[in-house]
C-alpha cells in the first residue's frame, strides 16, 4: 500500500496505490481522519493506515485515473526535518570525517519539501551543489524518552525516499552549522510515496541508487547505517520531542560530490538526478537556477 | 499596539492591547484574514496589522477581561525559527569563540515555542541548561535573495521578546551541530506580544536584561550586536527562504551561565528566570524537571 498526494504545488488531493496497482481518491477517509483532511501527522496518529486498509477490503473508495496528474510530497503539513549525517562509514571516510560515537543532528526546515519530480534549484551564488540519497523516516507517534529500541519502531509510521540536497560550501565554509548548506528553497524532495511501516520487513535491508545525467553515483543499502532507524530514533528522543508527522533523514552513503577527486562534480542548472530505495520507488529531478 | 493570544494551550484567542491599555478580542478581524483565524504569517502578510488599527479607529472591537487568562506564544503556527549565534561581542568572548566574520546560523524547531509564563522543562540527563535573552524577529512579507538592508527591513513584521533556551553539553560536547542542545522540548518561551514592526522606532537601540532567582545575569543593549536585524534578515535570505510567520532569534549578549567562572550556575527544576526587552514586555519561568 502506497500513500500519495496528487495535483499542483499546494493543491494535492490524497490517494492511496492499493497492492494491485489501482490508486483510489483518499480523501474520504481523510477527511474524517485529520483536521487537514490530508495525510499528515494526525493521520498517522489516529490509525489511518489500517482505517484506509478496512474501507479497501470494503471497497469504499472510488479508483482515479492518474495520468498526467503531478505528484506531489506525500506528507502534508510536515512538522520538522531532523537530518542524521555521517551515517554511513564511507561517506564519513570519503568526506575526511571521524566516525561518529553518537548521531550526528542537523536540522532541515519543512518549506525546502517539494515533489518528487520538482525542479530543484541550485541556489545564487552556490558553486558547490551536491546530492544525498537518504531513508526518511515519518514520525506516528508522540516520542519522548524512549527506552528501547522496540518502543522506537513503534513510533515509526512509514518510510519514505527523502533527497537531502546539499550546499557544500554553505554548509563547511560559511560559519556556524552545517544548516546554512542544507535549507535552500527546493533542498528536499519528498516521495513518491509513503509506505506504511509494518509493510516495510526490514528498513535495515533496503538497497539504495543514486545517478547523476545516467551515471551511478551512490550505491548502498541500508544496511551500512552506523546507527540503524531505531537507534536514531530512540536517540533523537532523548534530545527533542518526536511528534505524528515528523521526518527523519537518516545519512547518506558514499559518492557524493563532496567525496569525487577535483575537479569534483557539483550539481549544475540541466543536470539530472535520479534516486531510488527499494520499496519505495523512484525520484527524478531536473536541476534549475535561482 | 501589541497583539496577544490568551487562553489554555493549545485553544489562545487572538486579543490585540491598544495604547490605553485595553485589550479587545481579534476574532472578527483575524476570521477575516487568516484561515487559522489566528495571529499568524497569513495575519501579518495581508495587511493584518493597519487592518485593526482601522478596527479600532472604527471603535468595532469588543473589550475582553484579561484577568486569570494564561498569556500563550503571540503567534500561532510559526513555520520556522532561525537562530543567530555569537551576535554579540562579549557573548562570543565569554564563551571563548572567535567573532564571526558573517552570520553564524542554527535552527530551532516551532514547537519548542511555549507561552512566556510557562514552564520550561530541564531535559532528563541535562546538566547544562542555560538562558539566552533574545530580540525576536517575525517575518511578515516573503524574501529571497534580498539585494539592501532597505528591502530586508521592509520584509519585518513585528518584534518579540525571545528566551533561546540551551543545553551547552547537548549543544557542544555530544557531536554535530549546535541543534542539539537547542531544541529540548519547551526551550523557546515567546511572547508576551507582538509589536508591529512600525512602532519600534529603531530595533538596535532596545535594552535587554535577564535575571535568574532574581539576580541580574544579562545587562545589555540590541546597540551591541556584531550583525544588526536588516543585515540578519538580508544574509539569510541568501540561504533560505523567509517566509511570513518564521522567527529570527538575533543572538544573545553576555551573562550566559557557560560564561561564568566554575561551578557554572546551570539552571536546575525550582529556578526562576525573568527576562525583559524595552517594549517587548517581560517573561517569567518557573524551571520544571523532564
Amino acid at each position: 500500500m502506497q500513500f500519495l498526494r496528487l495535483g499542483p504545488v499546494g493543491d494535492e488531493r490524497p490517494a492511496v496505490r492499493a497492492d494491485d496497482g489501482t490508486t483510489y481518491d483518499l480523501l474520504p477517509v481523510t477527511a474524517k481522519i485529520s483536521t487537514s483532511s490530508d495525510i499528515d501527522g494526525a493521520f498517522l496518529a489516529n490509525d489511518g493506515v489500517n482505517r484506509v486498509r478496512a474501507a479497501l477490503e470494503a471497497g469504499e473508495l472510488s479508483a482515479i485515473e492518474t495520468d498526467g496528474l503531478r505528484i506531489g510530497p506525500p506528507l502534508a503539513h510536515p512538522g520538522k526535518v531532523i537530518c542524521i549525517g555521517l551515517n554511513y562509514r564511507d561517506h564519513a571516510e570519503e568526506t575526511g570525517a571521524d566516525i561518529p560515537g553518537e548521531p550526528v543532528m542537523f536540522l532541515k526546515t519543512p518549506d525546502t519539501i517539494v515533489g518528487p519530480y520538482d525542479e530543484v534549484l541550485v541556489p545564487r551564488r552556490s558553486v558547490k551543489t551536491d546530492w544525498e540519497v537518504e531513508l526518511g523516516v515519518v514520525i506516528g507517534r508522540t516520542a519522548r524518552y524512549l527506552e528501547s529500541e522496540e518502543d522506537a519502531l513503534a513510533c515509526v509510521g512509514a518510510y519514505v525516499l527523502s533527497h537531502d540536497v546539499s550546499e557544500r560550501e554553505f554548509q563547511i565554509e560559511r560559519g556556524g552549522t552545517w544548516d546554512k548548506g542544507k535549507n535552500c528553497e527546493t533542498f528536499n524532495p519528498l516521495g513518491p510515496f509513503l509506505v506504511p511501516a509494518d509493510e516495510i520487513a526490514d528498513p535495515q535491508s533496503l538497497e539504495m541508487r543514486l545517478w547523476v545525467n545516467g551515471e551511478i553515483k551512490q550505491n548502498s543499502s541500508t544496511k551500512n547505517m552506523i546507527f540503524p532507524v531505531a537507534e536514531i530514533v530512540r536517540y533523537l528522543s532523548q534530545f527533542l520531542v518526536l511528534r505524528p508527522g515528523d521526518v527523519i533523514n537518516t545519512g547518506t552513503p558514499a559518492g557524493v560530490a563532496l567525496g569525487q577527486p577535483e575537479p569534483k562534480p557539483y550539481l549544475r542548472a540541466g543536470d539530472v538526478v535520479e534516486l531510488e530505495i527499494e520499496g519505495l520507488g523512484k525520484q527524478r529531478q531536473t536541476l534549475g537556477q535561482a
